[in-house]
């Protein structure tokens, strides 16, 4: 039930049309989802120039290109992230500019690159191993509309290559770090710039890394202030928040 | 050496007073931090409207209450976060106008209280136990500077009272949520609202929550993409955080 | 906004004393929760025959007695627990019959004794260090209307005194089997019975019971097949979710 | 020895044919199981109504099909968990109406339909990758007699989904919720509901998610007090323990 | 329903006093533990040669002592593990040669010294911030009738310590080894004798250790063959099993 | 330096064709390991009546053959454990009556079968995924010596099934008990008989088993004190640890 | 910005060329890398005597070809940890003289064979499933000029094969030592040597050894007080650290 | 057994006095602790330089005051960890020099001050709340003769305080680092200096940093390969091995 539905019950009622009784019925069991407007109000909040997005993984390549057939109707820009080579061919069948990232596995149909970020979002990564998480940061960033700048490989134990971008990252207004093994990266970068830090633990290392959690562990205990997480491996995550925040 | 110690080195350059190579020297072997304007220049952005924050837990009363004069002789505002009621009284003694909050253990003095957040950060908590952890992210972005609108006791369980909620949620810019136990409140918060959520889990539990562990797991692993999570507890965290990102 | 006055708002509407926008914008930013009837609903629900509960840890002994106060101006029976003798006092001196519960820490407060549950519910433990949380499930199924027997002390080590209350245990309609240890209880007697079982792990035990962690695990893997789990030490959950049943 | 047996040797007793001394030995070192009828009472009780179900796990297609073949010999309905096509097949060559179910890898022969079940289970589950564990749970609880209706994807971040199928949740008369991730739904659910709701944790997420222990975290400590849990991924269990309590 | 209790049926049974039917109902609703023999068996079993043993912790002097009182009406010997000095003083009131040890918290008392090991059980410990496990050990093998050698101090940091004692381990038919820290003593002591050796991982230790985990963990993964783990700081269970082991 | 070589040393000092000096140094230098009797000595107590065992993971098949032509040169009897079926043709072409093991992975070689052991050990498993690391300890057990009595199938979740075997289990002298899952069955025999138990949890089941420790903490914190315990899996172990106890 | 840069800057400064304000901005600006004589000496620092490393693993064969060469240009020696034969191929048709170890995944290249080290560095390991971290270790302390003395296969469970190295341990400067399981070799070497131990906790065992974690607790935890720990596996870190102090 | 009595058993054997049979059981029997000089060797090892260290956690007073006694009746120095002023107290009068540390509870007679240490051990933290594990490790360095220099509070959230302290951490022959939270201090250093670095985490933390846990995981997956680690808050070890290697 929308706005419209709503005040043609209201006018019925006022014209005598539909009983009180009745009308309390109707409003007493619509369904709060049925309120229309408010469903509405709560999507336009969220699409706000975020295109969609599709979790690819433990989807098939057919409902993969299913979802995304029904979205490209509506929409100029998609992201499906966590996929395979086999649903780029898909999507590049439906729109031949999709692209895909083979090292995140990452599929993008970026036809509207209006920028809707009003700053930089540095994307930077501690160490090769770290790029696949990286770019999947990038990728979704900038199809949300976001200028990006792409740091790789400063990590702390080279502290002089971190020292040497010190103002790139004081230009970024919002700041994606990905690091794994001991995951210090966001902590130093976090006490160089006043731009708050999106901090993504990845599952590089080995032995006591345990998949990302001493990266992890590491992140959430930063001693700098400005610096919250997301999960291992969390690209997407990371770039989404940092996309929110720059179009404040 | 500061800005102007290196000015006045450079004039003696220029007038012959000191030699090129033995400039040189002084320059090679200055310590980074001498660079001075540079220190400046990090400290200036860091401390851009906040105010200098003293983390109390395991600092004497002595020492907390030195550090705190020091800081009030060139500052307005300052807080202090998990310190006692001694410390309160001690710096009540300095500045008759601290505040002191007991369930949050924090000392506050908020003298200067122009807002330099752009918008409302909502501070939501789930349950009332979780209202100390609130509560220091509420003093800290209120300290630093913004309006905060604080909901409390808003947990899943009863989920309409979240509903009814939308509204004054969705006005927020950025909003802090605090939930102990299974952590599911930034999920559901997230899910109404486009503003970025900091997500604080809180160490309210008992059994299974290991002291805040399922609440952490829970936000990490949010099916909401604009929660990114700060430390067990760390309410001071958030609130700064979400006062960064407010400050955009 | 109950039922009541939605009816008054349609009448209003109807009789032209409200315009059609301004009900319309009233219905509009009608809060979920003043939807009245809905909470009503909801809450008639949830307390059809289930007397309020206070989780008293974590608040003061004059904070539980408001609240107490509150409840016990419209409801007959209160469940406190987790709290101190200290309450049990300021709320005996409301209700005089009220009664405190040491082992478990609960205040109880039942004058409606109505049996509201179908069958019995059996609460069994393993050790005689498991009772203070078959204390609380009992006394929590006792309260919420069941005809509870409780049973003590028959552990897996000796497995006669499992087998020799078998009649008892195949008379129950739900069983709560609360263990500590290896918590291997729930799944002997889920064995021996077609009743579902509530587990209840208990922190009893020291070294590698890692505060109840081995129970509860031991618990999520039984291999019989009709035990499901509630949190360590949760005997007021286990308790509710066994009236629950026991009302179907 | 069973009752029959019992009988006989009672009746020689009494005719003389067996001393007492003869028999009291023979009473003695009688093997409990060989009190027949205690075991089968024991049978009956946990066969009630439920078909016979091998878990398929671990299993060789052989073993699998020569156990189902004893089963199909009294029985007319069978469920076999977590096993393959092949299995599938081969039972297909017993019975041919055998259904195979890809996605949870369950295999069900279910003949005889008879509802036991007195009303409504509701199987839910958060996202469409938490699906075959709901899969396993719908179909455990339809073979077992029971009118399941199932409702997929409605997790806690689009919490209107969930809002708008109160009314189908409202009518269960017990509730399985499948989730993964933050594994939150259940807590949501169990608000919304005054039903029982059993919890089953997925192992779907990634990173923090650690294969199913932030969900099943967060489930132990769900703040709605009408939940207990089954191990990660178990929607067997679930939907076992659901047409148990449906029965009652 | 004891032995004579069962004659007795079976003799009405035979004279005719009682109907067949009549006796087979009896029988099959006798329970288990009404078999009396089969419980006696059982106990006698346990008992032999092992005097009864009081867990203290959690239970309160009173209790104890109650329950002391009763076990001293029938028995020699007593042992009370984790328990109080007020516990022993209480013990020494019944019996005057109780003793305590104040290290390990037991109350023992010891009138009944007939060795039932065939052995020297020896007991070892890695540092004297073992010695209570040890000595929980030492005084439950002794009290269950053993010849106990006992040598504290021989951790693997000073190998010669524990070369220099290696014909005293090889004299000894069971070996009890309790290690904190890195819990390596077990396998060097199992790599020195043929023995069958019960590991104690203590709870000694800071850090890392994990109160206990570290040790427990290496102990598990022990190298030598013949080394098998009971729980931490389990100096009891240690020497049960030894005292068990060495009356074979 | 053998026990031959040191009694030539000590003549040709008593001959004078060594100087006092010279001896002291040799002896002095002498690696422990050179003392030869020493080595034999332990070697003899390790070996007394027990086979070779070579651990087969992680060793080439080449390897092991290598090693096993060895062992066999001089032994009767050789147990290979976790290896292939490749490994197990190898040592067929050496000794023809090698056995291969396929569930466990176990190759013997079993032409000495004297018993040493004094009595029966048997090895008990909860379910049919458990048979192949009771196998393991089984065959273990049958190659050092032992007559084992081998009980399938028999877990807590049907008790009359333990109950029935109850007798068998009493005549042993010392129990193996493999378990995954909750690993509840040890503390159930334990319970049974006053033999000691050797726990073997296994690494069966899945979500909240966490590949065997949900069973190994269970056992660990088992209720009967006559349970030790040895690593997840460990069949040989728990075999071989059983067969030295059954030669005492 | 290098040194001479800044001699000409400073000497512009000096002939008036460039005025003090705008030296001063081009300072201040001048970002830290830009020092260029920092950067040389911190690289010359780390480089002295230690070759370039690669760590191969989740890089390209192409990728590690193409640093190779890079590295090769300008260095007698490299070292590539964990990468494939295939990679092996590559740097042998750039270096014919390349060795490949296949245990342990590394390709090195031994041209400068000076001795740097200025003692002896053990590297010991307990078992030969140890061999492939040992491996790492070694050719790593090789590389980096140092003479290496291997001993395998002295783990505690045999401690005369420890004891019999006592000799070769005790001349070593530094030791490596290499252990899985309980990973407690480390404590028995750091107690027969004065010598600094770097323990390597390696991913060797099965079950409760958690991929290394038993051994790394162990090692963590160790009583000698010479012992410090690297991650698990980490045999190049071992072999890099103790080539570093016997540097010294 | 010392060397001379071993003489003596020689020059028995070759005078005749001693039979070679009986000479042969003697030295058969011999335990290894008797070769007298072994030991003696062992342990100047280990003492070369090094006062004796009593570890005064889980000691009495008196106890630790009388194995100080027995320590200082031979030696200058000595050093107590996690002690009481009492026991300071004690100490004081017997050797009125002994100086109390009540940060880290140690207690230290450093009478004999000769530097045996070659070059300087920087003894870092990162925070003050490291301050207590960084003097630990300070007072040990010093006492084991080694020129210590401590710089506090230079984390890497301020990278430019551990850049402005680059040269004196680049004149350290061994580096030990202090630091809690994230544990990220000992990469940064790592990254500067090509010393040894050992790194010690500290409990310093709150909620995820799980009392050092993250500190540890995050130095054992350090991206500098300088780095190894001692076990949480362990500040005497590492003094101690920062020490041995500032020896050689």
């Amino acid at each position: 039930m929308d706005q419209q539905q709503l005040r043609t019950l209201l006018e019925q009622v006022r014209e005598g049309g539909v009983e009180v009784d009745a009308a309390l019925e109707r409003l007493r069991h619509m369904p709060f989802e049925d309120l229309g407007f408010a469903k509405v109000d709560h999507h336009r909040a969220i699409r706000h120039g975020m295109p969609e997005v599709i979790f690819g993984k433990g989807k098939t390549a057919e409902q993969v290109e299913q979802i995304a057939r029904r979205v490209l109707d509506n929409a100029s820009n998609l992201l499906i992230t966590r996929t395979s080579e086999e649903v780029a061919g898909r999507i590049r069948s439906i729109v031949s500019e999709a692209e895909y990232f083979p090292l995140s596995g990452a599929v993008r149909v970026w036809r509207e690159r209006t920028l809707t970020g009003k700053g930089v979002i540095a994307v930077v990564c501690a160490g090769t191993s770290d790029i696949p998480v990286a770019e999947e940061a990038q990728i979704t960033a900038e199809v949300m509309g976001n200028d990006v700048d792409v740091i790789h490989d400063i990590g702390v134990a080279g502290i002089h290559r971190l020292i040497s971008n010190r103002e790139r990252l004081c230009k970024a207004r919002v700041i994606v770090v990905c690091a794994g093994m001991e995951g210090a990266l966001p902590s130093a970068v976090g006490g160089l710039v006043s731009a708050p830090v999106i901090a993504v633990p990845t599952s590089v290392g080995y032995g006591a890394s345990f998949h990302g959690l001493a990266a992890l562990l590491g992140m959430l205990n930063s001693c700098a202030s400005n610096v919250s997480v997301v999960n291992i491996d969390n690209g997407f995550g990371a770039g989404y928040v940092a996309s929110l925040i720059n179009r404040l």
